[in-house]
Parts: C-alpha cells; sequence; structure tokens
C-alpha cells in the first residue's frame, strides 16, 4: 500500500563532539520517506526553495519515492535547522531555524495521494497537519508526530486534532510536558485518552514505548556502539513503522508491534552516519539480519 | 547453591514528590537479600547498632536469610542514608549519609559463609569488598556493585578489584564515569576489558544492558504506572540476578540472561511501595505471572 508523508524537506547543520558538517539532506519527511522506501512505495509532500539541489530529489525518487508534491518555490530557500549534540550524543540544543519558505507554504495534495490509505503527518502546526488530513477522507491509518513548540502555544489546535487521529508519536520530554505526568507509562495513556487509538513514545537510545487501549510495551533501542549522528532517527523511527504497516497492509495489535521493531531498527541504521549516508548503504537484507540479532537479544 | 551478601543494613529516610517517610528498613544488603531470597538460601552479612530492631532482623529471617553475619555492635548507631526523589522519579538527591557503626566495621565471615560458591559485594569501599574476597577462594562466581564516590576516590583500589571479580553491576552514570565514555555501549565493553567476565549497567526506569565478550544486550524495565519509592531498585535487581544464578547453579550464557530479567521484575516490585512493602507481598507465583507478561511483552 502506498503511504503519504507531509512534512519538512529541509539542509541540516549538524555539530557533534567530534565533528561539524554543513548542508546536509535532512528534514521530517525526507529522513520519514527514505526509511518507509525499503518496505512500500512513498508519496512526500512538502516544499523547498531554489536553493535545493536536483541530485537530492533524485536521491529520493531513485528509491521509488514520488516526489510528485515535492514543491520548489523559485527565489525561495529551502527550511533550515542548525543543532549541536552533547556529549551524550542524545540530548541537543537547537542553534539556529530557519522557516524559510516551510512558513509560507501550506500542502495541496495532488489526486493519486488523496487516494492514500496510510498517511504520516510529520511534525508542523497543528492546523498545517489539519488541513492535510481534511484532504484525505478515505485514510485508513493517519499517525501524526508534533514537537514541544506546538504543545506550549497551539495546544488547543493539537487537542482537537489528537480527535482526529489514530496513532500520535512522539518523544518522552513531550509526553510529559503534554500530560504533566512524569510517569511515562502514565502519560503514554493519558495521551491516549485525549484521541488516539495508540500512542508511541520515542525514549532516544532507550527505544520506544506503544500504548494502546489493552496493551501497554517497551522495546529497547538496538544497542550501537558507534553513533556518529542521531539526527533523523525519530523520523527515520516513524518511516521503518509506517512503512512497515502500509506494506502488511493491516494494523493488527502483532502487526503494530512488528512494525515498531521495524522502526527502532532503521533508526539504529540512520545515527550511524551523518544525514541520509548509512541508510544510503543498507538494503532490506541488513534490516532483515539486524531483526534477527534483535529478536535474539529480545528472547531467552 | 546458598548466596553471600556482604554490604550495609541501614535506616532510610526518603522523600518522594508526594510523601516523605522516615525510618524505614534499607541499606543495599538487606534489598538484595530479601529480593534474592525468593530464589535461594542468602546469607547475609553486615552491621547494625543497638537502635536496630530485632523484628527488623526477624523480618530477614522469616524469608530464610541466615543472618550469623549480622553484626549488633553495642552502643553504636546503624547507618542513616537521608534522599529526595525529584518528579521524573528516576533521579535523586542524597539529603544526609550517617555511616556511623558502617564506618569502623570491616566483616569477619563464619565458616558456613567462607564455602559458598556464590558472592556479592554490595557497594562499599574496594578495600573492604577486596577483603572479603579473600576470606572466599572457593567463590564460583563473585559480582560486585560499586559507586561513583569510590570511582572518584579510590580509582586505583577499584581497578585492583575488577581484576578479581567475575562481574561488576553499576549504573549508567557510574559506567560513563568510570570509562570517560558516554556511549553506554562502549562503556560497558571498556569496564569489562578492566576485568571482569561480564558487566550489568543498571538503567533505572530503562532497564539494564549486558556485556560479555561475545554479547552485548539491553533488556528494558517492566512498565511501572505507579512508581511509589525507587529506593533499593538497584539492589534488588542485584539480589533477582544472583538469587536466580545460584538457584540454578550455574552461569551459562542462557541462565545469565534469564537471571538479568528475573533482576528486572523483581525490582519491578520494589518501586511500587516504600521498603520492603511490596515484595513482603508477593510470592513466586506472582513473579512468574509478570515473567509471562514481561516475556510476551518482548515477543513478537
Amino acid at each position: 500500500m502506498p503511504l503519504v508523508v507531509v512534512g519538512s524537506v529541509a539542509f541540516d547543520s549538524v555539530q557533534t563532539p567530534s565533528e561539524k558538517r554543513d548542508n546536509l539532506i535532512g528534514g521530517s519527511a525526507t529522513y520519514f520517506s527514505y526509511a518507509a522506501s525499503f518496505f512500500t512505495t512513498v508519496r512526500l509532500a512538502g516544499v523547498v526553495g531554489d536553493d535545493w539541489p536536483p541530485e537530492h530529489t533524485e536521491l529520493l525518487t531513485a528509491r521509488g519515492i514520488d516526489t510528485a508534491a515535492l514543491v520548489v518555490v523559485q527565489g525561495a530557500k529551502t527550511f533550515r535547522w542548525s543543532g549541536k549534540y552533547f556529549d551524550n550524543m542524545n540530548d541537543r540544543e537547537t542553534l539556529d531555524v530557519q522557516l524559510n519558505v516551510m512558513g509560507e507554504h501550506h500542502p495541496e495534495l495532488p489526486e493519486q495521494y488523496r487516494r492514500c490509505e496510510y498517511l504520516f503527518l510529520a511534525n508542523d502546526t497543528p492546523e498545517a497537519q489539519m488541513k492535510v488530513l481534511g484532504q484525505c477522507p478515505g485514510a485508513k491509518l493517519i499517525v501524526a508526530d508534533t514537537m514541544d513548540l506546538y504543545i506550549n502555544n497551539q495546544r488547543d489546535a493539537l487537542i482537537d486534532l489528537l480527535k482526529k487521529i489514530d496513532g500520535l508519536v512522539l518523544n518522552d520530554s513531550e509526553a510529559k510536558l503534554l500530560t504533566g505526568d512524569e510517569n511515562l507509562v502514565r502519560a503514554g495513556h493519558a495521551v491516549r485518552e485525549m484521541g488516539p487509538r495508540f500512542v508511541v513514545i520515542k525514549k532516544g537510545e532507550h527505544g520506544a514505548m506503544f500504548f494502546s487501549k489493552h496493551e501497554t510495551y517497551v522495546m529497547p533501542a538496538y544497542p550501537i556502539p558507534d553513533v556518529v549522528d542521531p539526527t533523523g532517527a525519530g523520523d527515520s523511527f516513524g518511516g521503518g513503522m509506517m512503512g512497515y504497516l502500509a506494506e502488511q497492509g493491516n494494523v493488527e495489535p502483532k502487526t503494530l508491534k512488528e512494525a515498531m521493531a521495524h522502526g527502532i531498527l532503521i533508526a539504529s541504521f540512520t545515527v550511524e552516519d551523518f544525514s541520509l549516508d548509512r541508510l544510503k548503504k543498507i538494503d532490506r537484507d541488513d534490516i532483515a539480519r539486524r531483526m534477527e540479532e534483535y529478536k535474539r537479544m529480545l528472547s531467552f
């Protein structure tokens, strides 16, 4: 089943304790699409300026990603994010954000996108996410991501959105912020009670937790000794998870759990190099091999 | 197989965001023994003052714990620890430590202790741990715990100790401190290369990691919605792990992994109430039931 993602396409500047890289291919929809492309056809919607090199788009289309709705705005500049990681490589500081063309653009999905059953609303304002959602009335599974900025400043719109989506993916500090509860088990269920059928809390190097009415579970991250750049790990997780669900064509509890595991594994590859560099070098067999190790790790 | 533990027996004062409790039964050897007593005979060595109520000792002996080497020093006071948990219930601040009788006492193990094959050196100075170790030349498995204080102030003695033990259990911040490496996967193996055959890094609410020459794995904590008091979780983990190993009578990789899981589960009970209160209310069946849920959670 094809999978639609609407989100940011960006240039990233990343500083780690050992290295600094500028003008990397980044953005939530970029990482998401690339990660999901191991499992299914992805249709990406986003916007860039005329500083976006065609080769970057070709990198995505070469993976079978539909970029028909990646709008290039002449005379505008692409979204830029710049961040710095602390020594633990899990915490980071945003140094600079230049919304540029992202600030003015409202995605209008082409017809082949609107027919999709699987939709992921990557991190954007809840209003923008709601507008996209309205364009896909036949979607069978709508999952969204959000962030602290919107939890703080657009809470009402976010609460409205939560009633319209099937799943929400957010990180641990965001779940605490949204619910005011420091216990992640309670926080996860409290978010779920705001509307979505299921909630996934991403815990970075500690893995991810899943919450539905009848299930609560946690899956650890795959242990990586050499984390080079954690940027995009969360979006890769989303892409792996949604890509697997779209491939399987169902959202049964068993499939959701397998999807969580695939999200965790794709993220474990992403952090092994800057930008998409590690994902560019792997194929489905590499994922399957690591999955076997992961399953072995968790069985006793 | 009987299991010997040498460590602190204490009065704790605990402040959580919602409650304050004084004069609780605490101490590393206390939590460890109680947790291990679900699996095997435990022989506890430690020291208390004459302010220690006999009922507290009876609570341990009623579990089959041998307290022959729990020395009561007349005219002395029992070790006291006082701490305060932050809202996240994972981080804490030590408010006060009164070593009292712990500061002067050097454990001399009775004969039935010296013959034990399973030995756990709970958190103490590396010199004190080394002295105990010397009294058990026939021990088949010696595992130690340590803490930031000794990593900082008695590093050389700790490095010597690491060459003499089979396993080390320490928490994530201690592993980073000991190795200077912020990546826990590398840190775990770096500690292992200092001597012990295996290393366990405890990550609090995020579970625990295991490192041997040929294995690296992480096991998540069992999700607990109502954490009342995390004190003793780490020592209960150690007790569950070592108790299970002593019960099984071997340290094969398979048994070690099952032991990790048992440690994680016992700790998940400990945090559900103050002091030993939750452990007092469970039996082996409760552990087995939660183990089934834990296994189900990790399988997909």
